[in-house]
């Protein structure tokens, strides 16, 4: 399959099995950009500690993650017992981003018929197969995408894209969803700019998009998550592509915090906002994006900031008054009103039931039953 | 007059004169929330750095340090060349803040009938009205604007206002625009809980918004400022401040960059959106709020940020990654069709031609001829 990320020279995924292939391995998001370090997992609570301390994040990643989190529990203990202890405990790690369910439960879903002695290796096998598969898919959508960019080229001036957070390969296996079709594009000869939001309170985007950005080359500009509406106003942006944590059934986009703000800068300045995800991010059981559990994390992520200080070394800093509250809402949800269209493995869509219904006819007539 | 704000028990103003009645003294507030220190300007071109570096910000006090600024030039050189170096120097330092330009020309066309011997004692008596003049145009405001918030009270639960950026006491000489509203509200027993956005990049709701509140006793809680349209979504704003950079005749509002996108949620969610300022903040010959300059300050603004350690020191860390480039873009223009009303020391009006003429009758007289 082919890859987007080199480091080094090195096709890199974010998760890949170590040479005793037993371990799990991720490379460590939290130190990034500053530092490239990377993390074995052993047990599953290992792994569940990586999805709640964002060494791994992204909804198609949180998932990969959770699934090898399974096969690595099958190890411990293969019992109906063990995977469901596991399974529940990997489920508490983060509540917005449906792959984590979803993973989970297409694991559980092809453990249960079988002898526990058989369920390590076949979870093992799952989880490489989710991790293609999410390869795949991004691959797909990259390609959906990146027509998207064409279209909006007018053959001279680079086309000027701005993306939220982090949705490029850092934040699946690799490729990523927004941000491959930017890859596709730039790969294919396209010129693209793209305006990344600095993303607070954790910098998703000036840590992990710039940087990823950076190393394949794109060129790109980091702005405070203040800037895209006075972008758009001034006609700098020609379109927004950002990911999703969980895309209800009608179109309803649930994302990184922030991302509401620019889908209604983009509505009323004209400008195309898209959102693009595996078929895994779609919640079809939730028919309104308001029901979306929304997470709420420590305050200390607004309070306090780590960087890098001139000494080279990784200092966290006090940003706020002692003493001073804050609150810290992970995500919010777009109405399906302002998104353009969905981008998924198999095309691009309305941001409704209907386009939905489109791209997924199987789905529309189970729900039709 | 009465001082909304105490520092340790001693009524405070943002600037003032020294005992010697010559040298003027300012809070520096790029040190703020971390340390409170005083700064001395002895000469008009320490004035001028003193608004370029944000040593002072906000419209209002940059234009009394603008004032106070050819007051020090008139000491150190009353040529009529002497103030027009000084008042052309004074001039660079903001594009934006159009109280800059009022304020050097008032003091400009006092002083040039004036024979120079006379011109030193005149700018400061002048400085010392404009800021007398700033205290009570903000404590009008806080007591126009306190009726919005007792209009939104319902008797029990607390008032949830949303503020972008500073315009407090320390964006004024005393009380503020935007918070001055909520002080008189807050003393007059009304209950206000204050959602306070960061303010990225330079943090001024997190560092100096947070810490006037606290010493004040008005319960808030910090936000990034990608939250507040979730906020909005369910209902936990009842209604949004702002300050104003520049008021175009037409009733757009220019603020802190990010403010649009506010003024957009609240429009989407039915919140009553308000922008408080002096009529100084008015600039009558621009009927466009499109034509007003944006200033676009340091990368490193966005690249890096500076924080309390552990250690008690302040610390500056990089956030991006090294080569990472950023735009800073310092504010935007909220067209008036988004704005509720305008607060000014005369009172509420529509953000319009037609709302401003209703307070200023006298401006649609003259632009009448």
């Amino acid at each position: 399959m082919e890859a987007a990320m080199n480091i080094d020279g090195v096709a890199h995924r974010t998760i890949w099995l170590a040479e005793d292939g037993r371990t799990v391995q991720v490379i460590d998001q939290t130190v990034l950009p500053h530092a490239f370090k990377v993390l074995n997992l052993s047990l599953w609570t290992q792994a569940a500690e990586a999805i709640s301390t964002m060494v791994v994040r992204g909804a198609p990643l949180i998932g990969a993650t959770a699934a090898y989190g399974l096969a690595l529990a099958a190890r411990e203990d293969p019992s109906d017992e063990g995977l469901e202890t596991a399974a529940a405990g990997l489920m508490r790690t983060r509540p917005t981003a449906v792959n984590l369910r979803w993973a989970i439960e297409t694991v559980q879903a092809a453990l249960r018929p079988l002898p526990p002695a058989e369920r390590a290796d076949a979870a093992y096998a799952l989880a490489a197969r989710i991790c293609d598969e999410d390869v795949a898919a991004c691959q797909a959508i990259g390609r959906h995408g990146a027509a998207l960019i064409l279209q909006a080229y007018d053959g001279a001036r680079p086309v000027n894209v701005l993306t939220h957070c982090n949705a490029g390969w850092l934040a699946t296996v690799d490729w990523g969803t927004a941000l491959a079709p930017i890859y596709v594009a730039h790969d294919a000869g396209v010129p693209v700019h793209v305006w990344v939001d600095e993303t607070r309170p954790r910098n998703q985007g000036a840590a992990l998009t710039a940087w990823e950005l950076q190393r394949h080359g794109v060129p790109y500009t980091i702005i405070a998550d203040n800037a895209g509406g006075h972008l758009m106003q001034h006609g700098r942006v020609d379109l927004c592509i950002v990911g999703s944590d969980r895309l209800a059934a009608n179109g309803d986009v649930c994302n990184k915090i922030g991302t509401y703000l620019k889908a209604l800068a983009a509505h009323d300045n004209g400008v195309p906002f898209y959102a693009a995800l595996p078929t895994s991010t779609i919640d079809w059981r939730l028919d309104d994006g308001r029901r979306i559990p929304i997470e709420e994390r420590d305050e200390a992520e607004v309070t306090h900031i780590t960087g890098q200080a001139a000494s080279g070394e990784r200092v966290t800093v006090r940003l706020t008054p002692e003493g001073g509250r804050a609150a810290n809402f992970a995500f919010d949800v777009t109405p399906a009103r302002l998104v353009s269209a969905i981008v998924t493995e198999r095309g691009v869509c309305a941001a409704s039931r209907e386009g939905l219904a489109s791209l997924y006819p199987e789905i529309s007539e189970v729900a039709g039953r």
